[in-house]
């Protein structure tokens, strides 16, 4: 598997200190937002290579396929870098719950306002 | 007003170490993604109180109400916190484009897959 990124699309990335891109996580049947989550140019070629959410985990400090241990892969429709290039958003068929919680979204259990 | 953050909310928020926690939004009517913008506590807190979509800008190192000179201001409907406490998603009623380019979300211009 290639898992160089495409220098035309390296070149419109502007990645943080750390080399990573925010990626929003949207449910392409529901709508709903599911997460936020990283990438580094080698998470964006294997997710545009393989079609599987693939992200940079922070805490771990490790490539991270969605669902490798849980089964709640994500299968990716369509990749969209924003206006400034410092974000994408992914829209996925997601397999079972998105949040590690078991909650539907990652954004369900706590509302300010 | 009160610029003040809750502590019971600031409590939970995990910040970059520029204070910051990335804000998704989201279009309350066509649920499409509009944008991902930055907010630190003031900008958190004056969004909770206005109900107006407020952000730190990272280039101009300033708060930044959105659409104040452009007139395409977001009303804000929600806004929720994600399981680990470092992204937020703000469902909004979006007066225009909400990017700055003219299109209707930041993610139009630019699909990778």
């Amino acid at each position: 598997m290639v898992t160089t990124l495409d220098p035309a699309v390296a070149d419109r990335l502007k990645r943080t200190d750390d080399g990573l891109v925010a990626a929003i996580v949207q449910d392409a049947t529901t709508h709903a937002v599911l997460m936020l989550a990283w990438m580094n140019d080698e998470a964006l070629q294997r997710t545009l290579s393989t079609g599987r959410g693939t992200y940079w985990s922070r805490s771990r400090g490790e490539l991270w396929v969605k669902g490798e241990t849980s089964g709640h892969v994500q299968h990716v429709r369509e990749v969209r870098l924003d206006c400034d290039g410092d974000a994408l958003l992914l829209v996925v068929d997601q397999t079972g719950p998105a949040c590690h919680t078991g909650a539907t979204t990652c954004f369900d259990a706590d509302r300010l306002l």
